[in-house]
C-alpha cells in the first residue's frame, strides 16, 4: 500500500478512514472489518476457513479505537461491544479495498481476460507437450493462455489412443458425460451426432444442452490425412462485445431471454437446458456464450412483440461470429490438440473428403482446477 | 391443442394466426416457423439436430399460403421466397407456442419446482435403494424428488466402502474434484477442511469456490454411532423467496453483486470463484444459492455506500436460513444417504461426540443426467 499518513475513526465508529501520503483516502466499515478479522477465533489458521457465522457477531459493531502499531507495522482496530482488538496489515487492507476502487470498470469483459480476433492474436499460442510437463513456467504460460485467451494449442503429444487423457489430467479432472470419459470424433454411418460425420461444422460451443455446460474442451488429433478437416476457433466474447457496440439493443435481447437447447442422442438420452445465448454476471460482465445452431430448440421465451427483433439479434450475432476475420484456422496434425474455454471460444471444422482418415478424440474438463493451478504456480 | 376454427395470414405474410374454437388466438412469425421447420432438409430426422444455419435462410421470409390439411391433420405453410411448403402438427405448434403464453409467470421460482419448509414437506421423501434399482416408476419418483424438491433420502443401501459409487451411477456421472471421486467425511487431526472434524457445520452449500459448482451432492452413511451428528437440510430457494417477500431491497443486493468464495486446501489447491449469493436467470428466476460462511472471502464488489445494507441483507438471509422452522433434521443410519441439489438445498450437521464413529462418504454428480433420465422415463 502507498504509505499511510494517518488512520482515524469516522461515522461515529461505524467506519475507519485511512489517509494516505499521496492524498488518497480509503474507508472500511466496522462490520466488514470485524467479519473479516484474521484472528484464530474468527478464521481457522490452518485452512483459512471462517469459523464464525455472521449471526455469531453482535449487530451493533463499532470501532472503539484505531491506530497504526509501529512495531507490528499493522493497524490495530478495537471493536465494540466485544472489546476485541484485531490487527490488519496494510497489504491485506489494500488487497481487499472496496472503497472507490471497484465498479469503475463498466466494460462487459472481465479485466483479467484478453479478447482477440485473427489480427490481434497474431500467432496461435502453441506449447510443446513435453515442455509443459517439465517446465513449470511454460506450463503456467499455457494455463494462462487457456484462461486469458480461452485457447491454447499443444503439439508434440503421443500419437496413441487415449493419450488425450494424460494431457487432460494436466489441466484438471475429466468431466465424464454420456459421450464417455473421452469420445471419438470420426465419420460414422447413422451418426447420433453430426459431429460424427464428414460434414463441416459451423462455429459453435459444445453441449449447451447440458447444465452446467462443460467449461473446457480438449480435441486431440490422432489421424488427419483427409483433404479439409481444418479446425477453426473464434472468441465468442469478442463477438459479443462487437454486438454490444454495434447493436446494444440486440445484445440486450440475447442476454435477457433464455432459449432452450436440446439433444436427443438415442432412446436413452434427452438433454436440455434453458439459458441465454449471452450470459452476463449480475455485474454486467459476459461470463458465457452458448451458441449452437444444431441444438437450439424453438425459442418460446421471447414475447410475440419482440420475436422479430430477437431473430434479427440472433442473426446479427451469428453474422459477426461467422465473419472469417474473427477466427483462426489451422489443421491439427497427429499428436496435436487444442484446449478451449467452452464457455467462451467457439470451434468449428471444415468438411473433409478423400481416402484418408480423420480421427480426433475429445474430452471435457472443468475450469476450476485450471484457475487453482494458475494461483498456485503464480505464487 | 384445442380445436382449430381457422388459420389465416396476418401482418402482410409476416405471421399466421390460429383461431381456436374457444375464441383463443395464437400467432407465429414466418421467420420462426421457417427456422423451426421439421423437414429433413432443415432438421436431421435421425438425431433431431438442426442442419441449417439461420444465415442459410433468406432474410425476407414471408408466408405465401396457409391452410389446414385435413388428410394429414396438419397445418401447411408455404414460405416465400423459397416457395417451400412445410407441415406443422397442431400438437407441435401448441407445445412451442410463445404468443401470450409465457412471461405471465412473474414469480421468482420456476414453475416446475416446489419449494418447501419443515411444515409443507411433511414427510421426508425416502426411497429404498433396491426398489429404485428395480422399479422404474419408483426410480422416476426418486429422480423427480431430487429435481422438484432438490432432495431425496435413500435407505437400504449396502454398508460397504464405496457403495456410494453404485448409488451415484444411478443418478449420473460422478464429478471428480481435488477431494477425489469420492471423499470420506470423518474426524481428522489437522483437517484441511472443517468438514473433516467433529464440529457442527452450519447450513451451507458445498464448494461455492468452484465454478461450475457441483450441482448434485450425495452423502452416504457407513457408520454413525456417535451422539449427535444429525443431518439437517433446508430449501435455499424457499429462503430466498422469503427474503424477496420480506425485504425486496435486500434480495436485490444479494442478487446484484458478486462475492468471492475461496478455499486453500493445501499447498496445491487454491480454488476461488466470484458469483452472487443468490443467482437469478436473466428472466428473474432463482437458479442457484451459494451460501457458505466458511469459504466466503471479504466482500469487495459492493460500493462503500451500500456495504452496510449488503451486510444487513446477508445477515437477514442467514437468519432466515438458520430459522429451525425451515429445515428438516434426521440422523443417517449406516446404508442411508441423501441426494441434494447443491445449487439449491443447504445441508448441515450437528456436532458430535462420544466413543462411536461417524463415517460418511460423499461425492458430486451433475444434474444434466438427472433431467435426461426424467425425460426418458416420463415418456
Amino acid at each position: 500500500m502507498q504509505s499511510l499518513k494517518s488512520v482515524e475513526i469516522i461515522d461515529s465508529g461505524k467506519a475507519i478512514l485511512l489517509n494516505l501520503k499521496d492524498g488518497g483516502k480509503i474507508r472500511y466499515h466496522s462490520s466488514w472489518l470485524r467479519d473479516n478479522s484474521l484472528d484464530p477465533e474468527t478464521r481457522n489458521p490452518n485452512n483459512g476457513q471462517k469459523i464464525i457465522s455472521l449471526n455469531n457477531l453482535p449487530k451493533n459493531i463499532s470501532i472503539d479505537s484505531v491506530y497504526f502499531d509501529k512495531k507490528r507495522k499493522q493497524i490495530a482496530v478495537k471493536f465494540l461491544p466485544e472489546k476485541k482488538e484485531i490487527f490488519f496489515s496494510l497489504n491485506w487492507l489494500e488487497s481487499y479495498a472496496y472503497d472507490n476502487k471497484k465498479n469503475k470498470d463498466n466494460g462487459c469483459i472481465d479485466s483479467d481476460l484478453k479478447i482477440w480476433n485473427q489480427n490481434t492474436i497474431k500467432k496461435i499460442p502453441t506449447f510443446n507437450y513435453s515442455s509443459i510437463t517439465k517446465n513449470k513456467n511454460l506450463f503456467l504460460k499455457c494455463l494462462k493462455s487457456v484462461y486469458v485467451y480461452g485457447f491454447a494449442k499443444i503439439k508434440g503429444g503421443k500419437i496413441k489412443r487415449g493419450a488425450l487423457i494424460e494431457l487432460a489430467n494436466l489441466f484438471g479432472y475429466i468431466r465424464e458425460t454420456n459421450y464417455g470419459k473421452l469420445f471419438d470424433v470420426k465419420s460414422k454411418i447413422n451418426a447420433i451426432n453430426l459431429a460424427y460425420t464428414n460434414l463441416g461444422l459451423n462455429l459453435h460451443t459444445d453441449n449447451p444442452y447440458r447444465d452446467p455446460v462443460p467449461t473446457i474442451q480438449i480435441l486431440y488429433c490422432l489421424e488427419n490425412s483427409v483433404s479439409g478437416g481444418e479446425s477453426i476457433v473464434a472468441d465468442g466474447f469478442y463477438a459479443a462485445k462487437i454486438l454490444k457496440e454495434k447493436h446494444s439493443k440486440y445484445f440486450d435481447l440475447l442476454t435477457k431471454y433464455n432459449v432452450s437447447f436440446e439433444f436427443k442422442g438415442d432412446k436413452n438420452i434427452f438433454l436440455k437446458s434453458n439459458r441465454p445465448i449471452i450470459e452476463l454476471s449480475p455485474m454486467g460482465k459476459i461470463i458465457a456464450i452458448r451458441f449452437n445452431e444444431r441444438s437450439i430448440a424453438p425459442v418460446t421465451e421471447v414475447p410475440f412483440e419482440l420475436m422479430d427483433d430477437f431473430y434479427a439479434a440472433y442473426r446479427t450475432f451469428s453474422d459477426i461470429i461467422y465473419d472469417p476475420k474473427l477466427s483462426i484456422k489451422f489443421k491439427l496434425n497427429p499428436g496435436e490438440s487444442f484446449v478451449i474455454d467452452n464457455t467462451r471460444v467457439l470451434h468449428a471444422r471444415s468438411s473433409f473428403k478423400g481416402k484418408g482418415n480423420r480421427w480426433l478424440q475429445g474430452c471435457y474438463v472443468d475450469k476450476d482446477a485450471i484457475l487453482s493451478k494458475i494461483s498456485i504456480l503464480s505464487d
